[in-house]
């Protein structure tokens, strides 16, 4: 391959995508898929992905939390293993895209590479994470946690759906977490590439063809509570007030003007409850989420620190009780840089707009940019949206980006690294 | 009676408050009180009310819709009657006094009147009016409006309760709309004084044992609909945002900003609703409602006027869609203004501090306002607390009214009137 091809496969990938989710719980009227960890749909899916990688010429095999690889043996078995692959988990009524993009689009860059270059010199593999999602027990990343060595494959016997079945037992029944099944940790990986549909709104507003992940940001969630006074909304003046709706509105649109100084930080109220919440009552209590996101660590601390200064300072100045709860805090994930130039110079080569860019939302890849090179690659989202049935990037762009994974696994597992 | 007299009723009278707070549905385990129109703890408080009456030497009657009236006859029949009295219906799980001190005030005025000063000239009466608080009809002030005419005593079929009776059955079940019962509308009122408890916190904070209203505010209420988009709080950059609840924050900072400008008007959101209210996602819409009150309809109409264009200008900005809907506009009523001077004399001779205030809240003595000269009379409500099994004046705050009540009467109905 003396210059990075372009395919044209959106149709065939499309086809695939559609067929794969068609493996869902129930049948959604919103055309949404729900496929929860270690369910029959779940089961059917893996099984048609495993079918799906045979016919691409890979040799198949699951793990035993039941993560499924596809291989395409390497002439060199002194070198690592090159994965990409994503999760086949979805959200409750979710779309055909967030994670079966990944798979389905390694399944082709791998069998695209195998029909026009034969044998590489590294392996290749495609996985299709069992979990990443958190959607049917209260734990995410079980796929990508369980391969790179971060979770116990037999610490689910705490972990419960919310009918009460452990994600031991659930495991179990679908056939895995058996004795005698292959164990997930891996050692022997040299690089793990990611490709992901945006689920944001950046590439479509900036006409860009590509987005390249620089860092998944670190996250940090909190509840903030306001304790006021319940008061007559006619009798009680305006200079007489405890009032705990005005207190959180100046809150929240403080939060605002000071997430717009701190370049890409972004920090959403998304949750808000007030007590007790009757039109001619001036709230007493109100309660609102915090979500905070950032790819800098030290500009995350700094953020939310001066913030809950202001807070403290206008709760003060108001005579209102403040509490501040967290309840989530992740650190950012830096991703590779040499694979970051790597793919961009790819997009130069197959003439692709493209960008640098942060992942808003986590993804399989963070789990792995502790043991290994790690990279993303983005395609657009059609208005950003994702987590939904109307979750879209059409058959060109999930194309694009396919091309691009396929000539950046040529140029790793291929070409003879200079060392 | 050459000096008014500060009587020492308050033990008195709060037993008399005490027993009647008795007349209750069911037990409430809180102390509060629920008598709703026309069930059985209202036909029985009615009926102790008539007993009290009756005790304290007035002559009682019900007119067709249930309104109770204690007479003390005077001595020229062709001067006009002075009426005093409240409500005795309640809230559900309200307080002892919103209402019932205004009763059970009247009573012990006119009872200390005819025991003291024998018969007026002016006949005086009292009145226990059947329903003012909308609690269980989709109607209020039911018994003043009867008696002032505004409402048609047989209008009640429609109006359902949640249980779907009909005022007008209830009515009849207990009693009352029955042929050949005496009319409600009364021609024959030269003025109407309502004792109170003020229901906020202006009295207390200021250190005034009595209020006189000026004015019962006009109120506006509004229901403020913002339409943005849902995202990704992750993957939306904060200027690609359209954040319902941050403009909902910049909505009510400004609401509360402008209130705090126009004198005694006051300005309350007291109901937020977000969708789809989940940390980590961006509020696509927000509703919100307004309450907004003044003694000026001039104002009022200006202040909604002005921050309406600004709401305006706020969700354009943002690129939001707003949408706001008027679901209750009353205008102000003003108080009789030689009543209000007269009842300050009072105040002065009895040596009791006092102040011009108005009435955040809707009372009876604003139907009566059209027809004759009308006033109120407030006593502190410990920490602005109503409609709460909460709700508190002290025995001694209860009879400092009461002297004034009396104290006015006397003045109203015994001293001959310069014409």
């Amino acid at each position: 391959m003396d210059q990075p091809v372009r395919f044209d496969m959106g149709s065939e990938l499309w086809l695939l995508l559609e067929k794969l989710a068609t493996f869902t719980e129930g049948t959604e009227a919103t055309g949404g898929v729900t496929r929860l960890l270690y369910t029959q749909p779940w089961k059917e899916a893996q099984a048609f992905l495993a079918e799906t990688m045979t016919e691409a010429g890979l040799d198949v095999r699951f793990d035993k939390v039941g993560n499924l690889f596809g291989r395409l043996q390497g002439s060199n078995p002194d070198v690592p293993v090159i994965l990409t692959g994503s999760h086949i988990d979805t959200v409750r009524n979710g779309g055909k895209l967030d994670g079966a993009y990944g798979i389905m689009g390694g399944i082709a860059a791998l069998k695209y590479l195998k029909e026009t270059h034969g044998t590489p010199i590294h392996t290749l593999e495609v996985v299709s994470f069992c979990e990443e999602e958190g959607s049917r027990f209260p734990i995410a990343y079980w796929g990508s946690g369980n391969v790179t060595g971060l979770f116990d494959p037999h610490s689910g016997q705490e972990l419960l759906d919310v009918e009460g079945t452990s994600l031991q037992s659930a495991m179990e029944a679908s056939g895995f977490g058996l004795r005698g099944q292959p164990d997930c940790k891996r050692g022997d990986l040299g690089a793990f590439v990611e490709l992901h549909i945006e689920q944001g709104v950046i590439l479509e507003r900036m006409a860009k063809q590509i987005g390249i992940v620089e860092a998944i940001v670190g996250q940090r969630r909190y509840s903030v509570s306001l304790r006021g006074e319940a008061n007559h909304a006619g009798t009680t003046p305006m200079n007489m007030r405890s009032d705990a709706m005005a207190c959180a509105a100046e809150m929240i649109v403080r939060l605002e003007l000071l997430a717009a100084r701190a370049a890409a930080l972004v920090a959403t109220v998304g949750r808000i409850q007030a007590a007790p919440n009757i039109p001619n009552v001036i709230p007493g209590t109100v309660e609102f989420t915090l979500d905070i996101r950032h790819d800098n660590e030290g500009t995350l601390s700094w953020f939310c620190d001066y913030l809950f200064q202001e807070y403290e300072d206008i709760a003060n100045r108001r005579g209102l009780g403040l509490a501040i709860t967290p309840w989530l805090a992740t650190t950012p994930v830096p991703m590779d840089r040499s694979l970051a130039e790597q793919i961009e110079q790819v997009c130069g080569k197959l003439s692709l707009s493209h960008r640098r860019m942060f992942s808003g939302a986590g993804h399989d890849a963070q789990l792995f940019s502790p043991i290994c090179p790690t990279a993303m690659i983005f395609v657009p989202s059609k208005a950003g949206i994702s987590h939904s049935p109307d979750e879209y990037s059409s058959p060109e762009q999930l194309s694009d980006g396919v091309s691009v994974l396929a000539s950046l696994l040529y140029e790793m597992a291929y070409e003879e690294q200079a060392t």
